[in-house]
């Protein structure tokens, strides 16, 4: 095939899978839940698919911006149905309460991001203890 | 507290938590695609946070059914905010071209299964060869 006509088809190709990306409710997003432990602060996101390599976490203080890239399936010329997103992604997520600066601790298991703060102002839970029951026969 | 107290307070923490999950749009659901590499099918979904137990497949013939669970967060009592869709979940997953009965291999890796299976049909893609340069000069 003449190398005019090949350039074209790619472009082509590039331009079916735009659509299909922007069809499919846009690129990837991960889904991510805030828990707090008292005296940290943990942040748990979805990113099946993803490496270590391809994700970056950037603490600007008052919130922690989660970028990557899900790289599409190299077999995209096969596929015959398609709901998982990929490409490139970054979500701002603000610190739900302060935290210390700079101390995430990240982990990767499973496709899903951990990562742990230490909070500014810990909190500890009240416990509530019974009296032993010798003590209250006295 | 009195245990009749306690049995209360776990109920209502039970309903919150199933209130929760109806409001973020029910339990999880993988994401799917199908992917037709001429001699095989392959069905690639995103479990992340699933382990290998937890999952399971069956093969009806017609269609794969796709089970397993996503465990809640241990500290659940700490959630701050809450995307991420947990519990058990199903989900049938009609084959779009025949395959061979219970042909399927899986495999797990970062969150994302795949599942391979061998098509009936066989389609063998025609690849264009260009004719060697010397020859086309005799």
């Amino acid at each position: 095939m003449d190398k005019p006509v090949l350039a074209r088809l790619h472009k082509v190709m590039q331009l079916r899978e735009e659509v299909e990306t922007l069809a499919s409710g846009g690129p990837f997003a991960p889904d991510a839940d805030w828990l707090d432990s008292g005296t940290h602060l943990t942040l748990i996101a979805d990113v099946p698919g993803c490496s270590l390599e391809s994700l970056m976490l950037e603490d600007d203080g008052e919130a922690v911006t989660l970028s990557g890239e899900r790289l599409a399936l190299p077999e995209s010329r096969g596929v015959l149905h398609r709901e998982r997103r990929t490409g490139r992604f970054s979500r701002r997520l603000p610190f739900p309460v302060a935290v210390v600066s700079h101390s995430g601790e990240a982990s990767l298991v499973s496709g899903v991001l951990s990562v742990r703060f230490e909070k500014v102002h810990k909190t500890i839970e009240a416990q509530e203890w019974e009296e032993p029951q010798d003590h209250l026969q006295d």
